[in-house]
């Protein structure tokens, strides 16, 4: 059954080509389809297109495939070419004319529209829960090891110290940056655009205000056609989110496999999280670190996928935007996987405590020294000809004593601060 | 001069290789590294790193830069790598030694950092600024033109009545969603980087609190790996808010390009903004659409670019985090040219008032009658096929009258609400 | 059982994290797989590391796995991480000691390597092919339709007088252009990367030219270290191969998409390859078309993903690798039936042959006419200057008379020679 | 002076925004206008629409422009939109009404193409030369070092012995794969496209064999439509071939900055190609090599850039294909220039001869002593485990000898093999 079928038979070639494997991610949306028309029919009755009890009727019904969607016992027949059909199928089977009469004022288009939207409102959520997550994780490690220093690098340079609170702490204030791009996106998702129908509106006198507060919608999308541009981008706007976290989990990702190499031997893991080989017993293989970083890697490539898809598009809806499901909800569960063994990993993290006794590493204070003579009075310019010539020397006895103390350094690593500053944005 | 010019001479091959156009872009950035230099003068003297004396004569020399900077009459030389060596030479030329002393306690890094998230800030007001404009712009003519109907389209196929006040409307109510993204940008900016030095902060008992005020940052970026982290990813964000609004503008763009032509021949524009040929007299080319088109496509692919520079770096500067400057620069000059140019143009904009007169609209309306036998009690689908008989039949006379009331439809395309999004938008 | 196991059970989670879909691709790969083992038992016979009785049963049991997985029966079980588990686990049970010697000298990294290498190979003899088809029905059609003139654009203005053997020939032969670089992909692929091992080669005396020759391979891959590097090069050279066919079907799909409009009504699809509402009669909505312009798009931006997953990685093996296979294989199964797709669509092409008695297409002859005046001896500028007097006055009256003659213009479209360019292309 | 120019001016504003950065690129292509001038001059001489004396002297004038070009007398003055004007200007004022005759029968559209098809050939040229000279750099320096082994890395984890015949040896074989797609970007590239006017021909009896040989093109982009869809074309099949060069160099890159790092210490480079700082006289960073990654990772992101300016974009020409141009001139500039700068670079590499002498690398050669206990009989899976528990029981003793024989392995790193590979390709 197709909803424009006339009596003709598409080939199945054509059926299997634009159908694909839409019913897959359709499996993901109809609860949310569900919820949108339970909404759509409360309104129907209360402007007078149906009577109260049609909508009780409806609302009845919808809440039990709502329970069978919960159960995991819905199912999208081959006969359907998508939830929306196999839905009003089983609603005209229950109750005859009167579940026909849910799909009056709408259409296909602005159910999808609705449906991703309230998804993408729960999944941004669920994103940001497990920043959050895995921010408390990384800011207690950085207190746990906050005395522990680690060389700090410039041009992969051995450069000035550092320590366990800094590398940490620095993930994970910079998740918070990532957030300000996750609210960003929930701010795009969060306007109704149901009432839109094919993206004209329509000629009912329906109530978009009734659907957009029964759905908790922070706003409408006003304008119809506006409401219908939505499509591609409210996903695109939630991949520009993901890929922002992303950004920042597969920076960490390298930075761990680096620091497990024996080059440098920072940090460790233990074998259930590493992969190895009996006859080479010093291995041990960052799997979860590199598959996290590919999989960031690719999330970060989607913005300019999903881009792609969209871009030169006149207005009006176009039969690809149906791709966006395939490449948006994948990618939503990967990027919630990713934050979890990120997490999960990370408590797991074991810590070389002496490092800096290498020689190698020697060097890493000597730029504090020159401070000191800065702080005695010296200009920088000539403390720092002065220190050269007793390096060249060989003269320089390096004091592996760090006592940085303004806000955000060694000695002030200020996790409190950054603590604090995540907590207002959660509340916001 | 280089800053680590230890005497010998860099070939002069690597030296080009390296700095590039680099001194070009500091010319824009200029002006913030001074800002930001009085700033950190006023707090070396008030922790006590430099007399007060000194900092008031670092501040009135830096003033004077500044002026030269406003007067368009500062310049790099060829001899200076950076803008920083080139202030620092003038600081030193006129002070001496209480001219090197500016360099206390900071990098280039924090230098480039600062200045660069200052001048950010400045530019995502600017085209926070444009885009308001040009939405005032559009809902204007939305509301001049409220009464012209056009048909909308669906798979590029004539479906349903809209108007020029959805059209119109709905490009400035995507605009609304765009600056979501900016305002987030300008959030990831707005978090002061200066103290971090190298990245790792300083042995130098700074106080970034002081820098943060006296800069007008809204916090700190507390963590100083976090804050050199801000490289590439400042950078970033602002990116993701232009392709935003690159997206909705190539977008309109597209339309209009569409809509001159004389198969649709909706729209028109004066000589002056299109170009022509005296043998072909029918032809408006709209050059000027085209190439907001295109360069919005260019600006839809930066943060790709930015993402392929930055990705997988392990923390720490590297190198190639200044090749950023050369991509963002450039790309926010050419974000408010589209803008400037699409406001210029749009505001020139010649309407047919007629459209729907071709016979080959009629069929718009046939869902709107459809919907009135719906509403007088016939259900969806079976209203559905007598319509569809009676179109086939050859019975079918459309009545060009489209009365669609609810909100954001044709009849009622909400501008005033639409209006009051972005005023509480722009006051938050 | 994992190959690396040492007693321990890794954890699920981590488990299910890095393995993921893969054995689903490798069911894909399988085949190319066993290919490979059957030529590596040979090789060591050869070289002595083996025996030939053992050799023989390698290659014998190789075999019945190879058809049972032509016959759709090989599975790969839940306890095995990849078909190469699988495959030697099968044979272990089968020749007991034997079986576990087919590992001897290689690793799952050549393995990989050379199975995907094999499977590229083929399919993108396959997308050759299939691009020949296409070619060859664009010709047929642009052959049928010779002499239907259409209007040819700029800026999308009517220009000139163009014809569907123009528009159809042009694909064609644009389709050559993006064989060169399925051959260069193809090229990449033809070198044998077998005994490369974990990427630095084996202390056994390996006979690589003996695989290379049974495998039918061009050349070795000789550099074992270059042939690791192999590892998502291949793929991404394939998918630049694949995004330029893409492009090209994208392009058409789009021009399809636009003349089936009614603003252009060029052409038209019966009912079997559009959807449509019996209340819009008119509609014919181009789902195919646009779904082949959406997937060619997706195709567009894959070498972009492959090389943000890539990028920036050091040599060696690194574990994300692996999700190449995720990338590419649904990658070339998507560009086979958007080709297979747009053949068997353009069959059904229906053709409005008086596109230009439509008064809107009048001046498409205007430059034809001035030409003839500058033939006949006025400059260029001149007749230039008459001819837009002429038009300005209204005294202008078009001969829709095109008579081109060059070759590849519309009086002689070439496609002889486009064909006889192909043929040499296959040829090669 | 604008050839469109109708007698009104237009607004300068649009005129910059149009107009841009055009005569900077098109100083790059002059050159290549002027030729294909000269060409086109004869050719309508040859078919009788200008005489044989006109077309002498519009030769001559050409040479001379041509001769001012090389010496880089020639400008383009505010008052000319482009090259093309410029030149025609330049003709005019010497010649008077023949200077006129050379626009006839052809367009500004397959002027520019002619021009970048010829500019792209030679450039493409240029690049693959440059890529054979550092092809021949480092198969040099694998012959020099070939004995100095290296630890080579899985997952980043010491795993089995390299060496750097084999590191450097990879690196100039994968660029062989590099030159197979430049070859295809030149193939597409070497169609000549003079005739087709603005893209459907033009009604002159031209001779397009004519000027495709006097050209030195190897075949004629027959179709003229298809011509015109060169555009962007030919500069996106260039792209891709510059990203596979930037791809590999990038990852050198890389390589080095990491073998640079305190922490590997494999490599160093002279003072002159690195920077430092007096007061940390251990760092030398690798700025070289630095920006050689972070501009390969742009070039890397250019075919994602031009793809995205072109995407859906229907057939016929759009004034945004213009913007290609700034897009790929300089992107070739910067692809030359890394090319140059990692040869140069190379040259002065200094090698670490003592590496594996670090304990840390000690079981680098267990793999090696499992092989010679499978070589004498044992079977892999059971020497696998009889080797895990002889390092358990710490009864394990390295032998730092790799016999490594194979083709391509250490000890037969197939430089010849590679080389010849390379001359077959560059004989092609």
């Amino acid at each position: 059954m197709k909803l424009w079928d006339k009596g003709y038979k598409t080939e199945e070639k054509v059926d299997h080509f634009t159908v694909g494997d839409d019913r897959e991610y359709d499996l993901v949306l109809a609860k949310y389809d569900v919820i949108a028309s339970m909404a759509h029919a409360e309104m129907l009755a209360k402007v007078g297109l149906i009577s109260k009890e049609e909508s009780n009727a409806l609302v009845k019904a919808l809440h039990e495939i709502e329970k069978s969607i919960e159960k995991g016992a819905f199912t999208i027949g081959q006969e359907f070419e998508d939830m929306h059909s196999q839905i009003e199928f089983l609603l005209t089977q229950k109750l005859g004319d009167t579940g026909k009469k849910i799909h009056t004022a709408r259409s296909r288009n602005d159910q999808v529209l609705v449906a991703m939207q309230l998804y993408l409102k729960d999944e941004l959520k669920a994103v940001k829960m497990l920043t959050a997550e895995l921010f408390d994780e990384l800011l207690g490690l950085a207190e746990k090891y906050k005395n522990v220093l680690l060389p700090g690098y410039t041009h992969l340079q051995v450069a000035m110290p550092s320590s366990f609170a800094l590398w940490l702490g620095a993930y994970a204030e910079s998740l918070i940056d990532d957030l300000y791009m996750i609210n960003a996106a929930t701010a795009v998702c969060d306007q109704n655009p149901l009432g839109s129908a094919a993206g004209y509106g329509s000629s009912f006198p329906i109530d978009r205000e009734h659907t957009t507060k029964a759905l908790g919608f922070q706003t409408l999308k006003y304008n119809v056609v506006a409401a219908q541009m939505g499509r591609g981008k409210v996903e695109k706007y939630t991949a520009f989110g993901l890929a922002g976290i992303a950004g920042t989990l597969g920076k960490m990702a390298m930075d761990v496999c680096l620091y497990m190499s024996q080059n440098f031997d920072f940090i460790s893991f233990p074998k259930e999280l590493t992969t190895g080989s009996s006859i080479m017993p010093h291995k041990k293989n960052p799997d979860v670190f590199e598959l996290i970083r590919g999989k960031c890697n690719k999330l970060q490539a989607l913005p300019n996928t999903l881009t792609m898809l969209t871009t030169n598009l006149p207005s009006g809806y176009h039969r690809e935007l149906q791709l966006c499901k395939e490449l948006i909800v994948p990618a939503i569960q990967e990027m919630k996987s990713c934050l979890e063994m990120m997490t999960f990993s990370m408590k797991e993290m074991q810590v070389n405590t002496n490092i800096l006794d290498d020689p190698k590493y020697d060097y890493l204070f000597s730029v504090d020294t020159l401070n000191q003579m800065v702080i005695e009075g010296t200009p920088f310019r000539e403390a720092y000809q002065i220190m050269g010539q007793a390096i060249e020397a060989g003269e320089f006895k390096p004091v592996k004593d760090a006592t940085h103390t303004h806000t955000g350094s060694i000695g002030n690593p200020a996790i409190e601060e950054i603590r604090l500053k995540m907590k207002q944005l959660l509340a916001h």
